[in-house]
């Protein structure tokens, strides 16, 4: 008699963008002339670096031959790649990773979600709150907390509210936590956390034995020179902090998928009987039993961002969304919406005016402006009264919405 | 205070590759001028098919044109590929799979280690043994077994002996078991399962409320008409099994990572409560939940091997193994060994003379003819006394192998 996992059960649906498809489909339907803006979706608009389109096709061209044809590659990723992610991320910003050390994948979502097999299952998970809901639900389906209760909360995890009232830096938890997320640039707020705020989570976790799962996908988009782009830059790091980073919005990877995990081998959580063991071994079990690599052809595409034309192109992409970013904040500012965000993250994070409700702005937008954004709760409890704008629309979209939006 | 899921602790090291490669540098480092064939591991030599390589070339050169450039796909596939699928591999064999039935991933690895998480935790499994180790050491990792015992065996596990002496055909369980795992072709015997024996199993399955995990990815090796090609070939098997395939083998996509599961919509297992569920809508939360799809340059170069084109080139390069395999197989007889498989698959399996063990056959190979290949006992207790070949090898290799062989 077989039987499911009912943790599944205790997900909601994928309620957030099937929902706004619904509402904006509906609306189509009785105003089918209207210009509908998107500035909802995370994905991005600009096509791949030439260096990673001519990669691609010479790496595809490689595997038509029999000489220079790739099989099997490493599980972790090829040295190429590996030894590029090192020297251009972490070696010239005066960081120590080695190269066993970084897994190459199909990108962070795979990891941020998978990451969570090695932990035992009655480890405290803590996230932030609002944020990208792969943590959460990936913990939940492993039955890693209780039910949802109806304040919009799972039992047995600890949120940690990251609002205007806290300036987005979420206070440390007062109850014990084990693994501890971090998304920082933060999805959806835009925010990022401050070299002392990150030290103080550092610390936090050192103290307490803890673990930190930091997600540093959109570290590309970090302008503000003060701010880390690694966890690794804050002392003690090394010790407690499991890092994601991803080529898909830093390179446009969106639908080529690549990204990686960085795993010290000096990350260790204990054992029941209080022995102490390393992640990295652990990860790499995991990784190279549940995954067979990324494709050859994909490396290779990722990699050639590290060359200095690769490099050149991909600032210029990151700089044209930036600069939307920058008009979408001004443009909100400027309009009387109190904006945050959109400096060091390709996100616009607004607090909905006259009390709205996150869904009630997003109807107000689509109706009275024709723009599609997302509701600030579908990311958690305190996104509530929230709304996300995103800077991967094209730069003519980007600057009528603003108009539409400064039309009052 | 972080904790470790200890159940990883219960998987020996990585030890048979591992172990064939020490023995191989060994060997190597007494005797640098030995010609050494590998004839072990199971990985492809041929390139691509032209038709994939040029697909490939043309979807990285879209991904460089804002126009045809494309972001975030469907997580379960893009419709010219499931339809491809379908049409080729389902529908045309007169067999009724849906388009939401089919997951495209990266590799049916993939798929058979996570499949098991959308099952409950204190299901039985059943394997056969000698099997291909992913499908237990992801059930072990999940705290699905007990330890492992001196005999080689998990405990809580139920092993389904697959030798000579049962024609490679197990029998049924004699105590209860819910998730079945069938990899027919067999990897690494290199046998089939009739259909008979196939709907022995649905039966059972049916009867007993189990669910069948059939890993199909060596179907297209199978050459006998009457070999099923796919579980669903078996009348009863939709309310019951799940099925993997692969790019891998069928088109040399070892290193370019594309496969698919069906699981269709009848196949259901029930909650504790005795409510009976679709497994469907449990695994696309998790494939869309943990993964994020396959690349779109990748899914363009498995599409095209469904032209004319493709299936004339995937059937040359089919046919060049499986003349390796004749040849092995043959060659083997003749010298007086007794041999598996080789006829619908690209593994031979041979029965080790003289009452060696594997290790000791695999020593007596390498050192007396220079050839290398796997020890049966690493893919389960029963695989003790047997060694598998494989026809992946290129052709002048392969017959030198065998001449090798048999000079005696």
């Amino acid at each position: 008699m077989a039987y499911i996992n009912e943790n599944y059960f205790k997900l909601p649906g994928n309620y957030l963008f099937a929902e706004v498809a619904r509402r904006v489909l509906a609306y189509r339907e009785t105003h089918p002339a209207a210009d509908i803006i998107r500035l909802g979706i995370g994905d991005v608009t600009l096509p791949l670096p030439a260096v990673s389109v001519e990669a691609m096709r010479q790496a595809a061209a490689e595997m038509g031959h029999r000489e220079t044809f790739r099989g099997y590659g490493p599980e972790q990723g090829y040295d190429f790649l590996i030894n590029a992610i090192i020297n251009h991320n972490y070696k010239r910003r005066g960081l120590t990773v080695e190269a066993d050390e970084v897994f190459v994948s199909d990108g962070s979502k795979s990891d941020c979600g998978n990451i969570q097999e090695i932990f035992a299952i009655d480890n405290v998970v803590a996230i932030t709150d609002p944020v990208y809901p792969v943590y959460l639900d990936t913990n939940v389906m492993a039955g890693r907390t209780g039910a949802l209760g109806p304040d919009g909360r799972f039992a047995g995890v600890v949120y940690l509210p990251s609002t205007a009232e806290n300036g987005f830096a979420p206070s440390l938890p007062e109850t014990p936590v084990d693994m501890i997320y971090l998304c920082c640039p933060n999805n959806p707020t835009g925010t990022t956390l401050s070299r002392a705020e990150l030290a103080k989570w550092v610390d936090y976790a050192r103290k307490n034995d803890a673990v930190i799962l930091f997600d540093a996908a959109y570290a590309a988009y970090i302008t503000e020179p003060d701010v880390p782009r690694s966890i690794y830059e804050i002392d003690g790091a090394r010790d407690v902090a499991i890092e994601f980073r991803s080529f898909s919005k830093t390179a446009g990877f969106t639908g080529t998928r690549c990204g990686y995990t960085v795993v010290p081998k000096t990350v260790t959580a204990k054992a029941k009987d209080g022995s102490r063991h390393p992640l990295n071994p652990l990860w790499n079990r995991r990784h190279s039993t549940k995954f067979n690599g990324t494709a050859y052809i994909v490396q290779r595409g990722a990699a050639a961002i590290y060359t200095d034309e690769g490099q050149e192109q991909v600032r210029e992409n990151i700089a044209y969304y930036m600069e939307n970013a920058r008009i979408i904040r001004e443009g909100l500012t400027a309009a009387g919406y109190t904006a945050y965000g959109g400096v060091n993250a390709p996100y616009i994070w607004l607090k909905t005016p006259d009390g709205m409700t996150s869904w009630e702005f997003f109807d107000h937008l689509l109706q009275e402006k024709n723009i599609v954004g997302t509701p600030g709760a579908g990311f958690g409890p305190c996104g509530e009264g929230y709304f996300r704008l995103t800077a991967f629309g094209g730069r003519e979209d980007t600057e009528k919405a603003v108009a539409r939006i400064k039309e009052g």
